[in-house]
C-alpha cells in the first residue's frame, strides 16, 4: 500500500461527531441547516428530462464556466478558460495543491488556524507543508507582516481561507493590498496563493478582502455548499490565470475527469439569477446577531465573527480542549470540536458551529461556560 | 509545479473528437445516446424538497452502500463496509490506484489493449506501470497465461476490465476461475486486482466471468455512468476487502470528500427497483446485433463484440491509425478513435463506438471501409 495514505490519521471532527448521542445539542457540524432553493433542483431535473445527464468537457459547461468567471471577474481571470469545475472545494484544493506544488523541492505554508484539509492533502501528495500562526492574543486577525516573514526560499504556495474555518475571520481589503503588495515586492519566482472562499457569501464586516483582486498569482477555490445550503451537490470550482488553469483542468481531467453535469445545471440555475448566490445570508445575518448576544452572555473569551457560521471559545477553566469535547459531548449532550483539529495556536479552544437554532446554541454555549 | 502533470500528454480521444464537423457521424463518443430513467431523477429531487442535499459519510450512504453489497455479494465482500461511493469510476480507479500502490516499488500491470486512464494516472502517481498485450491474432482475447507470465516482482496490481473499452471482449466465468487459480498459487504477497466493470450489463455473451467471484485480492470498480445512461450524474463505486475499503476511504476522503448525495440518492432509487440496471441491455442487445451484421457487410476485419458498445476495425489498406482517423474526421465526416490511443497492440485499428443509430454506423463503417 500506499505509505503516504497509510500515515494520515483519522479526521478527529468525524471521531468526535460520531460519539454524538441522541437529542444532542449539535455545534459540532459544518454545514448549513437550511433547505437549498428547491426551484433550481427542479429546473435541473427538467432539463435532464429533455436533454439527459451527460459528460461535460473536463473543465465543466462553458456556459456555467463564462458566468462564473463574469460573476466575480477577477482581474486577469475573467474567461471561461479561467475557470475548472470540481467535486466541491474539497477537489479543488486537492488539485491545486498537486497541480503547483512539486514535492521534490515545494513547500506548502498554512495560514492557521486552519481547515486540517491543506495539511492532510499535501501530506498525502509528500509535499512539505508548515503553518503560520495567527495570534490568540490578536484574536486570530489576519497578520500580513506574519504571513510574509513566514515565506522561505522553498515556499511556493500559500493557502488562506477568508471568511476563515475555524476562526471567523475575514481578510480585510486594506490587508489584501498590502499582502499582495508585498508578495510582488519579493525577488524570486513568485509564490502562489490559495484563496479559499467556501464562505465569501457570508460576512458581517463592511470590507472584506480578495487576494485575487490585488495578486495576479492568485488561485480561488470556492462552491455552492455553504452559500447556497448544496454540500452534497458537491459542486465547486477553481478560478486561476490561463496556463495554470490548463494544467488544473489536466489534473482533474484524471482524479474525477468531470463534476457532475447535474450538479452543473443547478449551479448554471443559481449564476442565472441575479441575488441567488446571497439569498441565505439574511438569515446567517440575524443569526450573528444572535449568537453574538449569547456569546457576550456566556461569559465566554469568543473570537470576534467577521463571517462564515463558526465561533472560537476558550475554556473557560482552561485545560485541554480534546478531553473538554469527550466530556460535552459523553456526559452534557453537546457537539463541539476542539481547536487542536485547526492547529496547535488553538489549543484550549473549542470551535463551535451556529447553524442550529439559536436557543440551541445559547444553551450549548452555557454549558460549555459551565465546564 | 508539480512534474508529474505537466509530463502528462493531452488526451487523444478529445483531440479527434475536437476536430468533429456539424452533421458528422459520432462513432467516437463513449457514452451512451439513450436518455437516462427518469423517475429515478424526479425521486431524487422530490427527496431533496425534504432532506435537503446534505453531505453523507466519506464511504457514501450506508442504505445505498448495503444495496450494492447485497447485490453484488462478491465473496467477502458483501457488507456496507466494503463499498465506498465515488466520483464516478473514474476515481474509484484513481483511488484504487494510487491507495494500493506504493510509487517507491510497487508496479501496475495493464491488461491491453486498455482504456488510457490506468497507465495515466499511474504516471501522475509516480507509479510504475507496463502493459502485458493480447494479441490481435488472437481477436484480443483474454489470455490468462500471458497475464500470469507478464507478473514481475514489482507487480502489485493488475488493471482489467470486462467487458473491455475498446475490445469489446469480455473475461469468460471459466477464464476468470483459472486467473484466480493461477494468482493463488504463486508464492509471496498477493497480487492485487484492480477489474473495471463499468460495462458489466452490456454483454452478449452466456458465460461472463467476475474474479472477484474466485480471487479475495480483488477490488471492483463499477458506476451508473453506462448501465444507466448516467455519465454525467458521476456515481461510482469501489467494492473491497474490509482493511483495503477503509484504506480507499481515507485517500478518497481527502480528494473530494464525498460523492454527490443526490445522485447517491438516484443510485438508491435504482438498486432499491428489481430489474432496473438491467433496463436498457435490451437496446443495446438489438443493437449489437444489427452492429454485427453491419461489420460483416462492410467487409472489414473487427474484434467479435462479446460486451460493451464499441469495436474494434483494423484498417482495411493499413497505414496510420491517428493518419487515417484525421482524414475521416476532416474530409469524411466519421469520427473513430485510433487504436494506438489504447496501446500498441491496437496500432493499425480504429476504435468505434456504436451508441449512434444503427444506419449511422453502418454508414461510417463504410467509409472506413472506403479508406
Amino acid at each position: 500500500m500506499n505509505p503516504k495514505v497509510l500515515a494520515i490519521e483519522p479526521s478527529m471532527i468525524r471521531a468526535i461527531a460520531a460519539k454524538k448521542q441522541a437529542g444532542a445539542i449539535d455545534l459540532g457540524i459544518g454545514e448549513p441547516a437550511l433547505l437549498p432553493q428547491q426551484r433550481f433542483i427542479d429546473a435541473a431535473a427538467r432539463w435532464a428530462a429533455e436533454h439527459g445527464v451527460k459528460y461535460t468537457v473536463n473543465a465543466g459547461d462553458v456556459a456555467l464556466r463564462e458566468l462564473i468567471a463574469a460573476h466575480y471577474a477577477f482581474p486577469g481571470m475573467g474567461a471561461a478558460r479561467n475557470v475548472c469545475i470540481t467535486t466541491g472545494s474539497q477537489e479543488a484544493v486537492y488539485v491545486a495543491i498537486k497541480t503547483l506544488l512539486d514535492p521534490a523541492v515545494d513547500e506548502l505554508l498554512v495560514v492557521a488556524p486552519a481547515f486540517p484539509a491543506y495539511a492532510k492533502m499535501a501530506q498525502l501528495e509528500g509535499i512539505a507543508s508548515r503553518a503560520v500562526h495567527m495570534r490568540a492574543d490578536d484574536d486570530f486577525r489576519y497578520d500580513v507582516d506574519a504571513i510574509v516573514d513566514a515565506i522561505d526560499p522553498a515556499t511556493r504556495m500559500i493557502a488562506i481561507a477568508s471568511p476563515a474555518n475555524p476562526t471567523g475571520r475575514v481578510l480585510r481589503d486594506a490587508d489584501a493590498r498590502r499582502l499582495a503588495a508585498a508578495l510582488l515586492a519579493r525577488p524570486g519566482a513568485p509564490v502562489w496563493i490559495l484563496q479559499d472562499e467556501i464562505y465569501r457569501e457570508l460576512t458581517y464586516v463592511d470590507d472584506p478582502g480578495s487576494i485575487a483582486d490585488y495578486y495576479p498569482y492568485t488561485i480561488v477555490a470556492n462552491s455552492l455548499s455553504k452559500s447556497n445550503a448544496l454540500t452534497g451537490m458537491r459542486i465547486g470550482w477553481l478560478i486561476a490565470p490561463g496556463e495554470v488553469s490548463d494544467a488544473l483542468v489536466k489534473t482533474h481531467a484524471w482524479v474525477t475527469s468531470t463534476a457532475s453535469s447535474f450538479g452543473q445545471r443547478v449551479a448554471l440555475e443559481i449564476f442565472r439569477e441575479p441575488g441567488a448566490l446571497q439569498e441565505h445570508a439574511a438569515w446567517y445575518r440575524a443569526q450573528h446577531g444572535s449568537v453574538t448576544a449569547a456569546l457576550e452572555e456566556s461569559g465566554l473569551r469568543y473570537v470576534p465573527i467577521d463571517g462564515a457560521f463558526y465561533a472560537c471559545v476558550r475554556l473557560p477553566r482552561g485545560g485541554d480542549a480534546m478531553a473538554a469535547a469527550l466530556e460535552l459531548v459523553e456526559r452534557r449532550n453537546v457537539v463541539a470540536i476542539p481547536g487542536g483539529t485547526f492547529g496547535a495556536s488553538l489549543e484550549g479552544w473549542l470551535r463551535i458551529s451556529w447553524v442550529a437554532p439559536a436557543d440551541d446554541v445559547a444553551e450549548g454555549l452555557r454549558r460549555i461556560a459551565a465546564l
